[in-house]
């Protein structure tokens, strides 16, 4: 064991993975990290309660019609091209070899690098995670009709935190939705309220597990007593909506999703934004490094366009 | 090839899994066999022409609440009881040992019996099936909390004619909800206006099918293209409701349902009753026939308790 990793899980405010039991901590950051107008389309008191509160937030109607079909057509210009079919940072689905995501999108194109850097999300995430932000990852879910598989419960920054070194859960996703979500078609679940607790989960991790766990992850899912103790008293969320709809998730929020039996693709865009000053030290898995496609290292404040 | 079976063949109205590819027939019966009032729980006329146009009809708390109390409860015990557990009509879930369904409940448990020829749901079966009617199956199905595997799409009447000789769509299931089925618990889905068609699927039915197939099915389903038309502009319908929901569906409908990664187990009570004018006959796939606890063949007429 290095200096670094060693003086790092001395530190390590979320172990997970690192034994044979389940426990449910307290997280002990923020989750708005800043409750001024820093813009204007930053979210308003009510709003912000709200996503403290549950730790989402739909926006419905909230990206215009007109850059969801620009975003859609790109995304099927990107999928048809065999020579991107091929490249590390497109996942097919396990049965088959349908695209099933895409990631670091604004690496391979213009307008989405331009939706991720664009006012309209900059000003409600700089918002929340109080300050200068860049993209820790990006990617685009395709829940295919028929054929989505189920992804059971995660909370993301467990992943970024023991898989790419996130100290801290100053994180978050936003997720545009490029076709319906609805019960039918395999939508996210979220367990509201569940972003207050960290779930350090059993079980260690294996040497390049993202190779597997981009399909379906076995590794950082709770045990069902933890996910009872997370939904004592609550109701599991749908985030059912709308091409257009935006959804604001904290980091560390457990969700998950049912297969899609329906005729109707499922197809979001997520981008996970990550504090400045929560840069990533080592794995605290001390396994090495994922690929930059998972886990950006540049640390660079994006600028808005 | 006997003589009764070869003679079956040449009468096969609803050939499947005897070739390669799929086909649409149009369906030759009526769904709705007689229009009157029959008793004081017949549908009216509004009802009817309901059920006939989607194939199901969904009425809402029909079933008092301490009924779903005792059958709950009755189902408890049948559950907990290790000698019935080993029975061939108990099945449990692919993975573990659960009880995933129980078949031939009025034969084990008098309250099932009750419930199964009560005036309430055989003023309407009876109306519906236009005439004296039986059980063909009943089951319960148990879709566990975080682990209840989805089911493909199906019409099982598809099944109880390939499998169980049942020459005429005359057949219909009584779905009593034993708990809550919502969005989040693996609930079924059906193809409204579906049951108007037959699809004759594609393969060959496999020598004791039913032993995996009610685990889970892969002949007799349906491929995605004949989904589709089926699904041409209509929506799916998920069979939301409460316990003591009544959802009636003709034995041509197709349906399926997700997994079930919520908390909450999916729990329900299904009917399937035939006429007595449609009594089996050979299985027309040739096979030999089912376990009478999944195709009865004492065709005689329920008496209403």
């Amino acid at each position: 064991m290095n200096n670094a990793l060693a003086e790092n899980i001395r530190n390590d405010l979320y172990p997970s993975r690192t034994g044979k039991t389940t426990r449910i901590l307290d997280r002990i950051d923020p989750v708005v990290n800043n409750r001024n107008i820093i813009g204007q389309y930053s979210l308003d008191t009510e709003q912000l309660e709200q996503y403290e509160s549950d730790g989402f937030l739909l926006i419905r109607n909230y990206i215009p019609k007109e850059i969801i079909h620009e975003l859609t057509d790109e995304l099927g210009r990107l999928s048809a091209d065999e020579t991107i079919r091929e490249l590390d940072n497109v996942i097919t689905e396990p049965d088959n070899n349908e695209v099933r995501s895409l990631f670091n999108l604004p690496q391979m194109s213009h307008m989405f690098d331009k939706i991720s850097r664009s006012r309209q999300l900059l000003d409600i995430v700089m918002q929340l995670l109080g300050g200068p932000v860049y993209l820790h990852q990006s990617r685009i879910n395709i829940k295919p009709a028929f054929r989505g598989k189920s992804f059971p419960w995660h909370s993301d920054f467990e992943t970024w935190h023991v898989e790419d070194g996130l100290p801290r859960i100053r994180c978050l996703s936003c997720s545009i939705f490029l076709t319906e979500n609805n019960p039918y078609n395999g939508p996210l679940f979220v367990i509201p309220g569940s972003h207050k607790y960290y779930i350090s989960c059993a079980g260690e991790t294996p040497e390049n597990h993202f190779r597997v766990s981009l399909k379906k992850q076995y590794y950082g899912s709770p045990d069902e007593s933890a996910l009872e103790q997370l939904l004592a008293g609550k109701q599991i969320n749908g985030c059912f909506g709308e091409p257009s709809d935006l959804l604001i998730f904290d980091g560390n929020i457990m969700h998950g999703s049912p297969d899609n039996i329906s005729n109707m693709p499922r197809t979001n865009l997520f981008l996970a934004y990550n504090s400045c000053e929560n840069p990533p030290q080592e794995p605290f898995c001390g396994m090495k490094r994922r690929p930059v496609f998972l886990a950006n290292t540049d640390c660079s404040p994006l600028e808005i366009i």
